[in-house]
């Protein structure tokens, strides 16, 4: 039975329907501590059934309840809670149920909070972290061990920063963030000018401002901007080893998956969502609703909404190595298709002109 | 002469032989105290000849052992291990040359362990490490400085987390393992619901489970699973900057090169290779035996062992823009490719069915 | 108005002028505080203009003074500074601006230095840093807080190590280097020996040698040397989350944007520019002055100076999905082409016999 984390106590199905604002079908008194697949079940356990390809697990599924659409409802064998949405629905209550008993807010007697940091109630503070001058900790924000809040920066109400975090100075997160470990916000920028064959750095003066429920992935990284700020906002979610340049924007609710890399002053609309790895230089501007495909390479602006996508499909290597090389010489063979086209037309010319003599004078084509 | 670090003191040729389980020609009281280059060399140096291309710096080398093949034997001016693998040999006598005089265990005094954590015999925890409430450290295990091992997490004997890294509560680390600095183990999976255009956060409940003789590389990511766990085999072994994304399984002996990013609930298997760079698209699954070249995108599950690749081969900027905008209209190219063979098989009907009109009966094609 | 942090005070324009070497048109006396953007300007903002296509803003800008080429300063509205590098001697001013007031250089009673570490003249070690045995700070260098500078790792004069870098035993950085938060350096290459089907770890003995000026982002990760070092050259700027294996030689004053993977003991000229999530493979020589386009994959290595590329062009999903699958047949097509040339050429032959059978002796082609 696949591991799910155990609410600290069983909520009865009742609780859960008026918190996400569902109905029941069946007994709304079951008690439910914690999440389940549909496909292996538990006593206790909540489910949910969203993809139509998992319904065959429905009637075997040993789930106390499953939160699925009306259409789901009469072939459920336990209760269910009917939802237009059931993993969204799922996602808020799994989020009900995971709700951990809060630890006693405490500044750790290990952790450094400089004295000019101004620090909100109900401040966790782990053991090591370190809080410069000047820095503004929001209300019941959680700074978690071994982070880094540089100077005069800010973490709103109710944030949280994983472990080993490092802000630097003057950046801003909103409220009800959540930033993961090992996550880097405000680097210099990669500003350089070349002189004499030689690098002079170009300072990096803006900051990263960021807006209210956020969540930032493990080992990502956002640059400050140069002049002016990188801008990330509300609602974004970015997941690991994101690398965000400078002066970069994001517009609100769009979602980058891992590993993506976004070059330096692109504008990102909102609604977007780029997938892993894919790339998007920089000085671009990608319209509101733009979907970027896994691996992309986004090599222009995109002004309509929609999806696009680059690169080349898996292949069985040895296939793939012939076909990489005819891609090296795919101009010369495409040049080489027009003088077939064009020597083949030469050679029929003669024969059409020929039938279209001998067709009768007002002969419809 | 390239450096490599020096072996607190000599040891007679014949002990390692002993430890590697290999037969010695020439001295075997030769002192070794390094390893050094084949090409190199240096006075106490040992070193090895596996790839047959470097075989022409054999004669002249400085070391004063090589590890080699039985056929390359006769021609080593100075002593030698034999053995049928001479790098995996090589890794085992560099290993024992780079066993480190143990320091005493402690717990450094500028370290944060929680009473509640349960500490091994032996175990060495660094200055500014933080060990959370109910974690569990095996007997022998090194948490190097700045560590942050969360609630209820497990790592096993002998383990060794280098500096800065992050693992959160509840994951489970086997024995034997390495993992480099900055890793991040167990943060949230990219668990999202879309609802009116809002992304709604999926708890991720499950854990992270590695199992033994693991390697973890720098700065690599590995989510917790969202329902179950991620689990990644015995043996594996991960470089640098990789991510893994919740639920993925990784099946024992598979190695993945740096900058790999594996997404959600695909499962790799067993003694698979993939290169750096690649990407694994999300949900599927790869045989055991499955290698993948650097910077290929799996697209699709793969049930037969063997290699894969996609992407395209460096070509000169010019020519690359050239091909590049070709390829954007391949398909287009692929009819006009088809609608060419149609016509020249209309001309040629003609003159084929002549020439077989003209052929004498019983002609055998 | 575009955020840029302020300078302590304000400078008089001329002596911005001598720092950075160029010819004053207007007033020389006009205090200057901070940088500006040419569109947005800023009372006592400095800015610039090197590309043409802002030239449309300068004379609009409400900048107090604006460095640019000598063609350019009749049409600048406000005073300028002239110079042939308007870029460069922007970054100049820059940082003439930026400048901080230097912090009384302290170790924090929170920081963990070993009693055998050699500390230089006026260091700065922030808290919940940890200096282990025998490692060598240089004067005026700054290691953040939450870093770890291993045992007899050095760290050059004036060089700063902003939160949460970890450096491993026995590495060295240079004198000025800047190394953002999270890197890594000095972690274990990725070295493994195969042996039954099982990895052997094969010892990392070697280091990391880091040169002078260099800069290296944030996560950004560079292993060390198997046997022998990883040489970073005098200058090298390498951007966020680059992965450098073990025994990688990068030469002098070459820049590495974002993402970028270089696989182990491959030698990266001098002054080469390597564009974001580009991968270099293992054991490649790129000659001094290459210039790698984003996202490309270098398969071989390079001999001449110049451009090289690899990687397709973004397209509509649905258009992509036809051309990804005509691109896994491309060897079958080129195939195709050239019995379409074989086959034309066949059918034309006679008649172009026929042409010159007719055509008069002498006459020339």
């Amino acid at each position: 039975m696949p591991y799910a984390a155990a609410a600290p106590r069983a909520y009865p199905l009742r609780e859960l329907a008026r918190h996400a604002g569902c109905e029941i079908k069946g007994d709304s008194a079951v008690g439910i501590d914690r999440v389940c697949t549909l496909r292996d079940g538990a006593s206790g356990g909540i489910t949910f059934l969203a993809n139509r390809k998992y319904a065959r697990y429905l009637a075997d599924t040993k789930a106390s309840a499953v939160i699925l659409r009306r259409a789901d409802a009469a072939a459920c064998p336990v209760s269910a809670l009917v939802h237009d949405n059931p993993y969204a629905c799922y996602a808020k209550v799994a989020q009900y149920l995971s709700r951990t008993a809060t630890a006693v807010a405490a500044i750790d007697a290990a952790a450094v909070a400089h004295p000019t940091a101004r620090i909100g109630a109900d401040v966790t503070i782990g053991p090591c972290a370190v809080v410069e001058a000047g820095a503004k900790i929001g209300s019941g924000a959680v700074i978690g061990p071994g982070c880094v809040v540089g100077e005069r920066a800010e973490v709103g109400a109710r944030s949280r920063l994983h472990a080993n975090v490092t802000i630097y100075q003057d950046c801003r997160i909103g409220t009800d963030a959540i930033v993961h470990a090992g996550a880097v916000i405000g680097a210099d920028g990669f500003g350089l000018a070349r002189e004499a064959g030689v690098w002079v750095k170009v300072p990096q003066l803006g900051r990263v401002i960021i807006g209210d429920h956020v969540e930032i992935g493990a080992g990502t990284t956002i640059d400050r901007g140069a002049i002016g700020d990188t801008v990330i906002g509300d609602g974004v979610k970015l997941d690991n080893q994101i690398q965000i340049g400078h002066n970069v924007v994001i517009g609100e609710h769009s979602a980058l998956a891992g590993c993506v890399g976004v070059a330096g002053s692109a504008e990102i609309g909102k609604r977007c969502t780029i997938g892993g790895g894919a790339v998007v230089l920089g000085h671009l501007k990608l319209a509101d609703d733009t979907h970027i495909t896994a691996m992309s390479m986004v090599t222009k602006s995109i002004t309509a909404a929609g999806a696009y996508s680059s690169g080349t499909l898996l292949q069985a290597n040895a296939q793939w190595k012939k076909n990489a090389l005819r891609h090296t010489r795919l101009d010369e063979m495409a040049r080489r298709v027009n003088r077939l086209e064009n020597t083949l037309r030469r050679i029929e010319q003669p024969s059409r002109r020929a039938r279209q003599a001998s067709r009768p004078q007002g002969d419809p084509q």
